[in-house]
């Protein structure tokens, strides 16, 4: 499982206090934590509030860097942003992402070339997220072929189903389960698959449980890949525990505290 | 989602010592804390000690309905002690269970017909568990038809994949899942898909992580049944959410609440 560390981003409190008082080390604690906990790549996003993102995610970039060579995945909707990331960065890269939309895909794709980056596509065009799984597969379909002509190989291309909150969209998350499975029919080997899990149960109360109970069920089907908050060790135990009845680990006793001490 | 509550089982002390003692006030707790907790059905099964294991099995259904009109789910592979159990049972009734041997078949789904039970068929027969999930597939379409050749509804018939340790066959979790998913295209309505899940964790330490993670992957799949420990909150939290994240269940803020007061 590919775990993508969300918690480097400016929407939260330590890291947008880093950010305005320039201290670095907020930043370094926060990737180190991460990558203790079990994340394998982290992800980068100034958040909402940033008044020069290109600086900052060049600034963000270059701290989490100095303590880690692990891949980063830039993580903004925003070009200039994407590419000063893209720029800034020396560690192996994930541009987190582009949308199905024409515009964004003639952009995007050339940039995931130029700095030999992999990619995430999210299952959105000019219709907005599809209503079905088949919608999501048929633009899936679209980002796949334009990366093959663009020459990003699929095993570098992610797509991500776009997660709705079950709050708002309670057929939302059977869809997405069903996108899944037919995303891994799409090629041989297929792309990664990928969700930004928190997104799930956005306002719900029950935050965690719905979050670690849909994590095992779309790696139950085929996901192998989250962004997500490693910190939250029953999710990382219920991801773990998945990943083993899919016979992705090997059984110990003490499978869950194996998983960490590798 | 039916939850087949497995704890009145002569292999736990409590009913061991009520058998031995010719108590029913333990089983007959044990029936109503189970059903307080979410069972929709109830497991009886006299255990592996009982000498006589007709009267045994008569006596604890006898128990169990004077206090709930609720389903019961006769547990023995015997046959002598199923028909004892069914004759004593005035509520609905379940059969736990038939094999896809011809032997097992050609006995228990007429009994099935004559009692006006549904019935549990289990994928294993001459040659005993399929290394597949195809294997599991064909036995399953084995017993569906000798069930509709016998009058027996599909709708009244439970395929139970049969969930091995995966301590002991790490392969197995994974073969099951695919079979839940194969089961849900055997026919329209499908047949239930019903899992011993307890087995899964045989001997190994994180029991309950491992029970409900899987069964959270198997809803996934499409499962709709269950035997499993009621009385595990964090199980039965997992099932209520995945559930609820298959759009079965209404989302509230307290769906987990919402669930238990129905």
């Amino acid at each position: 499982m590919i775990v993508i560390g969300e918690r480097i981003n400016g929407m939260f409190k330590v890291i947008k206090e880093a950010i305005v008082n320039n201290d670095k080390k907020p930043v370094q604690d926060m990737a180190l934590k991460q990558i203790e906990a079990g994340a394998t790549m982290l992800d980068i996003n100034v958040g909402p509030t940033s008044a020069e993102p290109e600086k900052t995610m060049a600034w963000l970039v270059e701290a989490v860097q100095e303590v880690t060579d692990m891949t980063l995945s830039i993580d903004s909707p925003k070009f200039p942003v994407m590419q000063a990331g893209l720029e800034a960065c020396k560690n192996k890269k994930l541009i987190n992402s582009t949308t199905g939309k024409d515009e964004d895909l003639s952009r995007f794709m050339p940039l995931a070339v130029e700095h030999d980056a992999d990619i995430i596509g999210l299952t959105i065009d000019e219709n907005g997220v599809p209503n079905s799984a088949e919608g999501r597969s048929e633009i899936a379909l679209k980002i796949l072929a334009v990366a093959m002509e663009s020459g990003v190989d699929p095993t570098r291309l992610f797509i991500d189903p776009i997660v709705l909150p079950v709050k708002a969209d309670q057929k939302s998350p059977g869809f997405v389960l069903e996108a899944i499975k037919q995303f891994t029919m799409l090629c041989d080997p297929h792309p990664h698959i990928v969700v930004g899990l928190s997104n799930l149960s956005q306002t719900a109360i029950d935050r965690k449980i719905i979050n670690r109970t849909f994590l095992a069920m779309g790696i139950a089907n085929g996901l192998d890949a989250a962004i997500i908050d490693p910190l939250d060790t029953e999710l990382m135990d219920a991801m773990i525990t998945a990943e083993l009845l899919m016979n992705k680990t090997i059984y110990s006793d003490s499978f869950l505290k194996a998983y960490r001490s590798m």
